[in-house]
């Protein structure tokens, strides 16, 4: 089982390391063969490669991940609410999103579900 | 496709039975073959009558859930962070959650699973 110390800081280290536009420390949180779905329902990235090069992507609208309340821990998942904070075109916009990160037994984040969706996007 | 509106209705609707202790309600808004499993990664209820009568033990603790963030939807999904608060042994007690909510095309949750641990219980 993953170390629930390891996996909360895992979630602050992924979200400092998106906020740095640092998108190599958010595929190092991956293990080499995780999926990312985000948002559920759109198709799957696979591998810590493709993974890599999605957050390299989401990074360059400049967004900024705060986050909303605190991380819920449960057997090998860490789930926690946050914001998606966005500023262009003259006005701030977010996303409230609920990620959940299920872990291997190395700490390392295999599968990734992001959960948000029209309902959520404000100022767009 | 679930309906977004109903499934932001059905969680509301989800709280407000929870807190008037009415299991029959709650046990409603999912579907007849429902899967349940809460806090994930203990044994799953199933069915309609299982579920319950799940809910009609947690309500024995005499808990009243509060919502802490926007409800996310996305696709057939509806995912919330909130908290269950409790009152016993003369002190108040809390427990953080996110709930992931499934539903199926008649607006029934068909899968429900619970985030929480050890690290969430709060005063016990």
């Amino acid at each position: 089982m993953p170390n629930p110390e390891k996996m909360i800081a895992a979630v602050h280290a992924y979200i400092a390391a998106f906020d740095a536009g640092d998108p190599d420390a958010v595929a190092a949180l991956y293990a080499e063969n995780a999926t990312c779905e985000d948002p559920i329902g759109t198709p799957q990235h696979h591998g810590r490669e493709a993974i890599r090069a999605f957050y390299t992507e989401s990074m360059k609208t400049g967004a900024k991940l705060k986050l909303e309340g605190p991380i819920r821990v449960a057997g090998d998942y860490a789930v926690f609410p946050f914001s998606v904070n966005l500023h262009y075109e003259g006005s701030d916009k977010r996303i409230d999103v609920i990620d959940t990160f299920k872990f291997d037994d190395n700490d390392h984040v295999i599968e990734m579900k992001a959960y948000w969706g029209q309902i959520n996007m404000h100022g767009f």
